[in-house]
């Protein structure tokens, strides 16, 4: 008999449930038992958790622990949060990088094509089409090239975009133009009309888009944040908008989620504010994931390539 | 020495303008005359005029006309207003139904990524997030396959749509279900999530999207329509979303244009107004066309495709 799988979650009922329901469809072989619903002999017995936004009490109660697989890609808070010794797998989606790559390019679509613009004149009942801009005539530049922002530069070169891309370490990307550190990064942001960040939140990253890096982009061009909140100081944002610096904002996530009622974010009129939803995970394919790195670790003894804890990521 | 070119536009002064300089940069071996600078001469003479939006009595001003260039690809009202004898060519531009087809993913993708829902909810400082949807699982109905409806329903393949074509005639597209004649456009009504009109306006299609055709439409579908204004009527479309029938339209095209300050669709909460942006000719390419076409007829004496005066494109 193998040792249970823990399931460590802070999520709301039914998604929990629809979690469980998900992992038990593609793990048949295995006990998976909610923490709060395993035995003391459970408890000790357990080698690998599987967890969304856990309590961190809740995985040191575990003592016989050998890793823990995220449910999440952002696994910031489980860095910070637990020992360094223990081996954390996030979750690499294709299907959530392939999300991931269309909303990038939904939302490079929206500023491309005037949207916000013309929203604005059809609601003071003004007829005034705007030059058309050809893609290849826009650059659009890429904050972090890991799965994600790789899969969403693909999409964006296919539509016909000038892409750049700048990465903490040196990346190629076929198409496009990549570059690293501190250099590269500025001139990633004064070339870019867009800019597009899906960066990891970091020690290193945390208020990386301040009022320094955003006079650095150029005048007029807009920011999508599909990363994570803390990534861009809101306060600089707002201030480089209301200045005319830049020309727009789309932001997915925030510092506190969900964004409080009395935010100025809400009602600024050039932010478009979406509740978390760049990249949602699919259940049924992140299970599946789970699943073959579960059993991979139970043939083999070998843990899937796990978070550098130093890169945090 | 061969005969001058008439040019007729009843176009704005700088627009004019512009299409003059780019068509005598293409065509330095043409004398290219603006139809109110021809000397009578040079009316008796010209073989060949190119049009925009022209007055029919300064066409009809013009008795060696041997053919008509049309700078735009829609040529419903020089069909009607000119005798059935000249032959017309219309602009088929490949840069055009590239622009077209990207102008229709990008209102998909406003659509299939909830971005009216997600406006309205940050009006009213609502966080929530709605159900992801897989492109695989939206229908995407396109009424009209001609050079713009064969480009958009490849974009819309390749981001993964379920794609319905519907043309007058029977048409095959690689990876659709193309239907045609009356039941199979009340099947592609009834099919789509989204109907994007991309039809000529004839005298067959004028005021198609009515009341009974809207009715076929799937429940809490939506509309998208970049063909002309007069293929829909208004009235019923309206209709049909204040009854929580349709859930959205986005309109590029109107009966009038400028759409007039008290139209009732400006104010519409589940209506987008463009105006008239979707797919605007680009003047260096179009010249190039006209170039071309212009050239293979001094050199072989043959005209390039004309338009049907029957089908009216």
């Amino acid at each position: 008999m193998t040792t249970p799988i823990a399931v460590i979650t802070r999520l709301e009922g039914s998604d929990e449930r629809q979690w469980m329901e998900a992992l038990a469809a593609v793990l048949p072989e295995e006990r998976l038992v909610l923490f709060r619903d395993m035995t003391e002999a459970q408890r000790q017995q357990a080698e690998v958790a599987v967890v969304a936004n856990p309590d961190p009490a809740d995985v040191a109660a575990l003592p016989n622990l050998a890793w823990i697989h995220s449910l999440w890609a952002g696994v910031e808070r489980l860095v910070a949060e637990l020992g360094p010794s223990l081996p954390i797998v996030r979750l690499v989606d294709p299907e959530m990088s392939r999300v991931m790559a269309e909303a990038v390019l939904a939302w490079t679509l929206y500023l491309h094509r005037d949207m916000p613009a013309y929203a604005r004149q059809q609601q003071a009942r003004v007829w005034r089409p705007l030059p058309y801009r050809r893609p290849r005539s826009l650059t659009v530049g890429l904050l972090g090239l890991g799965a994600l922002g790789t899969a969403a530069a693909g999409r964006l070169m296919d539509a016909g975009y000038t892409v750049r891309g700048w990465s903490r370490s040196p990346k190629e990307l076929a198409g496009a133009e990549t570059l690293s550190g501190d250099a590269g990064r500025a001139a990633t942001l004064a070339a870019s009309d867009v800019v597009i960040c899906l960066l990891p939140l970091t020690a290193a990253t945390r208020g990386l888009i301040n009022k320094d890096r955003l006079a650095l982009m150029k005048p007029m061009s807009s920011l999508i944040n599909f990363g994570r909140g803390p990534l861009v100081v809101t306060s600089d944002l707002i201030a480089a908008l209301d200045a005319g610096h830049l020309s727009y904002a789309v932001l997915d996530v925030f510092d506190q989620e969900p964004l409080p009622p009395d935010s100025p974010l809400w009602a600024h009129p050039g932010i478009t504010v979406l509740p978390h939803v760049s990249a949602p995970t699919d259940r049924q394919t992140a299970a599946a994931i789970v699943a073959a790195n579960i059993r991979a670790w139970r043939a083999s003894g070998r843990i899937h390539a796990a978070v550098d804890r130093t890169r945090g990521y």
